[in-house]
């Protein structure tokens, strides 16, 4: 913890803002959970103190939410903004194979910010993180001129065989993505221009506002040893075939036809002029699962995909030989959409 | 890496910055020292993958640096910030007696801010890194609608008998300070308010902009087991002395005349009108130990003080058996002052 250094000397409101945070630390420090046995020191020294995981690799990740650049808060309630900043860490970690084990929170926050809005956005973030089992191990509170401002560090473990990296593809394997894609970003926009008379476009909004990370899957794939290589989708399916692909030094094939993309998703960017593909492709803020597999490790693939039960695994393309990037579609291709953030 | 989602569909902007941050990161990472043997996975993937450290204990924190909270940028370079935003978590790392291994760093780079900019705060930040050996393995870059944010995180270890937290001081132990107290806090405000011809109030202002974190002799004081209480001095010295006292279940008695003030910072408060020695106990942004040291410990503490070399140590006070603060002062009793941030 370490406080505002520019306000004037001898400031009241500092004093009181001392106070609060204090307090405030003191609050989500009696709301945390009782402390796993590995976590020697938790909330409340200088740094947590944590037994390594034994027999296993650190996966060790940090990402961050700022208002106004990858939330609304007119759209997303405080919960919402501490499940989707705890949300997209698991996201990382996932990706590689790994389980997640603890958490770090930083908060920047606003004067805006009344006490009851904190507290909402930490039972969003507690909520997650118990139902992934993650111990809040530690963290920051300062303020913050404008924005409010939610980084998340996360560490979790897995077995050195069993990590997942962007680098493990090889041409001839299979390329599979988890849940639907588009949909986070077809309800944000269809939010943004007012238009929510879409049937299930209520659903693509909750998927921007509290994103399902596929922690089980990612552990399950790593697990298995089913994927040669896995990158979760932060910045779109496009985002993420062109990194993987790269990182393996081959080219990809996606086809049209497989993409899994619902029917609100499809209707909105129908609705908008743009085709619902490309856009869906484009379309960032999916926290679904890339990854790629070889033909011999469908029985693999299978096992996961029972034990993953409810989340859906299409088939959507093959890692290629040739270095270029491309979507077939109706006996036709394409080139794969530019590597850009499309809202 | 998540990129910005409320700008505008198919922004041309978002396109060159998405490109802007890759690229970034790609130069970011070919800057970085060539990666330590336990860093299995640095830059670059979804996630760091890390070989945990062998017989030790994890300590994990994370501190952010907000600009106008925490910096001025009219006062600070980009160096000054990026060195400053590592150096207050490695302070946190040496209060636990641990050794720093590795750190992730999270930016929100303003639309203000351009790439040399961007490329001096890494400078900054890798200049502290080397001398501390720690490697950057990982983190992430945001956009921020206003303010330059810096979060880092730190990873480090300490043999779980090493460890120091706050609560381990006992009735009857001294209390010690590294350096001296108030001069950031004199620093910031002299050149807040212009006043620079206060000789050595130079060095007071270099003290708020690069802070020297006390990796080793935080080191020293665990591995030596020289001391049974430690806590940094981010928020100055009468909030570290009340947090070791309340969570070591004791007082503490601080001695005026042992307070290492310098000339320049007594004479900024007397011109200020401040009393010197409360306000260089309030003052924020040192990053100094605060430690507790018994008696018996004396020889320990010796060896410390001979390998720490050109770091003074200074014997301030005592933790006491009644449960109240305060400072000893020409013979009289005053209390110490309330654990606000001064400036």
């Amino acid at each position: 913890v370490k406080h505002g250094l520019l306000s004037s000397p001898d400031s009241a409101l500092t004093r009181t803002q001392l106070r609060g945070e204090r307090e405030l630390i003191a609050e989500i420090r009696a709301r945390v959970p009782a402390a796993p046995s590995w976590l020697t020191i938790g909330i409340g020294d200088d740094a947590a103190v944590i037994e390594p995981p034994r027999g296993a690799l650190e996966i060790l990740t940090t990402d961050s939410l700022v208002e106004s650049i990858h939330f609304d808060r007119r759209l997303s309630t405080p919960g919402d903004i501490g499940w989707k900043a705890l949300a997209v860490n698991l996201s990382d970690v996932a990706a590689m194979g790994a389980t997640p084990r603890l958490a770090l929170l930083s908060l920047g926050l606003p004067d805006t910010m009344d006490a009851d809005e904190v507290h909402g956005l930490i039972d969003g973030f507690l909520s997650l993180a118990g139902d992934a089992r993650v111990a809040l191990a530690g963290g920051n509170i300062a303020r913050s001129p404008g924005p409010l401002i939610v980084d998340v560090t996360v560490s979790g473990f897995a077995r050195r065989r069993h990590v997942l990296t962007r680098a493990g593809g090889r041409a001839g394997d299979d390329l599979y993505v988890t849940g639907e894609i588009g949909s986070a970003a077809a309800g944000l926009r269809a939010w943004q221009e007012g238009v929510l008379d879409i049937p299930g476009i209520d659903a693509c909004v909750s998927r921007h506002r509290r994103p399902e990370p596929r922690v089980r899957v990612g552990l399950l794939l790593g697990r298995n040893r089913a994927a040669t290589a896995c990158m979760d989708l932060s910045d779109g399916l496009a985002d993420a075939v062109r990194q993987v692909a790269e990182a393996s030094g081959t080219g990809a094939r996606i086809d049209a036809a497989a993409l899994p993309i619902n029917a609100a998703t499809r209707a909105w960017f129908e609705r908008s002029g743009q085709d619902p593909i490309m856009a869906a492709i484009s379309g960032g803020d999916d926290y679904e699962l890339l990854f790629s597999a070889p033909r011999r490790a469908r029985g693999r693939l299978a096992t996961v995909m029972r034990q993953a039960r409810d989340v859906p695994i299409a088939r959507i393309g093959a890692l290629t030989e040739p270095r270029d990037l491309g979507v077939s579609r109706e006996g036709r291709e394409e080139p794969l959409p530019a590597g850009f953030v499309h809202f």
